[in-house]
């Protein structure tokens, strides 16, 4: 399971108060928890600062790299912030996010064309968020023959269906699910992640629904997810679906959770 | 969801000791927990009483429907103790259970031949336990073709594809989870059942990886479950797994369930 640690968001006030402050060890601390927690990539976004955002984004590259050895996901629609901080980034970033939203894509595709960037690709035109399977299918289409005429290879490309809450039609959980098992069946080679904690917008104990719908994900084929890898249950239910899918040999992933003190009834 | 409530089971302690003690209240008691609790039936299991199983069942059915308006499942393979349990048993009761073993079907088929009993039906045949889904769905196949023919309708056909410990083989949980799937395709007027626990046998944290598979099954297409209806996380869980799959309109099950104190994160 491919993880991308979401922490480092300056729309959450006290990582946009680090920022503003120049607080290095605090996103340092945050960076480093994330890494030891077991993210994959660690997300770093600047994106409330309108005007600033291309060296705030640089900033927190340069911040996080000096602590951790993981790749970013570069977290902006903006193509100046992503071409400033794929400069200073090493190794191989994750651009999070394109789209085909006519706006995003024109300004974000010259960017990343011909690069090793890996890219999350939302589920997204200007005709507005989908809500069915088959609209979702329709755009994941669109997305990997864009992506691929600009030289990005399948195993670069990270498509995300689009949570939305199951709380506002109580169908949009199984059509994301359902979505992400047909994107897995015409596109193998491509990688399927989202954010998930929208499923249970407006709804009561949200965390707990939010662990039992990353795990259907998992079954129905999700393999990365933009969540807090420092959330154990989250990380247990991670480590117990990818076990009874049949993906973990010999229990080993849930038994190193369990060790890690992550699973707990 | 169908809910079998296990409790009632002479192979646990204080049952048998209940039992043999004709303690009605303690039997009562448990009973009257399981209904209010959510069982859709309770099972009553007396099969520790070598040559007084029918005698004890009665009792426990006697006892049992003393105090609650609901069927129960009776839960036995020798046909002298259905057949009497079966003649005290207010409603329609419900046979735990048959499966194509020679000696078990010729002896449980004509008690139940022409009836309206309802039929939990094994996967298993004397060739053994199945572990793939195809081994699962043929028994299937043979069980609803064979039960068609005693006059047994699809609805009162519940199969059991039986869960198999994923700590044993880690391809049994999901050749579990496709064997549902499977036969609810092949067969949609039919139910599929099964009590889980088996899943997590070997493993850390069981009741963890219980819930988890419980909702892994709900989404492959099971809709009855033999637990223990007053484990409220697994109850909670239920309710979760059946709103983030499309099958709970305004998810009110699911509020329901919260306000019951059953979801907790």
């Amino acid at each position: 399971m491919i993880i991308v640690g979401e922490l480092i968001n300056a729309s959450r006030k006290k990582i946009r108060a680090a920022i503003e402050a120049a607080d290095a060890d605090y996103i340092k601390d945050i960076a480093t928890k994330q890494d030891k927690a077991g993210a994959t990539f660690v997300d770093v976004n600047a994106g409330v600062f309108v005007g600033e955002e291309p060296e705030k984004l640089v900033w927190l590259v340069n911040t996080v790299q000096s602590v951790i050895d993981k790749p970013l996901a570069l977290d902006s629609p903006d193509p100046k912030a992503i071409e400033a901080a794929m400069k200073v980034h090493k190794g191989t970033p994750m651009l999070n996010s394109i789209s085909l939203e006519k706006d995003r894509w024109e300004k974000l595709s010259p960017v990343i064309a011909n690069t090793d960037i890996k890219v999350v690709s939302l589920c997204m035109s200007d005709a507005g968020m989908p809500t069915t399977a088959e609209d979702r299918v329709k755009i994941a289409d669109e997305l990997v023959n864009r992506l691929s005429k600009i030289n990005i290879p399948p195993e670069n490309i990270y498509i995300d269906p689009l949570v939305q809450p199951v709380g506002t039609d109580y169908t949009f959980g199984i059509e994301f699910l359902r979505a992400v098992g047909q994107i897995k069946d015409k596109h193998p080679g491509v990688h399927i992640m989202c954010g998930l904690s929208n499923i249970s917008f407006g709804l009561p104990e949200r965390l707990f629904l939010n662990r039992i719908f990353m795990a259907l994900a998992i079954y129905s084929g999700l393999d990365g997810a933009i969540i807090d890898p420092t959330d154990a249950p989250m990380m247990g239910t991670i480590a117990g679906a990818t076990a009874l899918v049949g993906k973990d040999k010999g229990c080993r992933g849930y038994l190193k959770a369990f060790r890690a003190g992550l699973v707990k009834a």
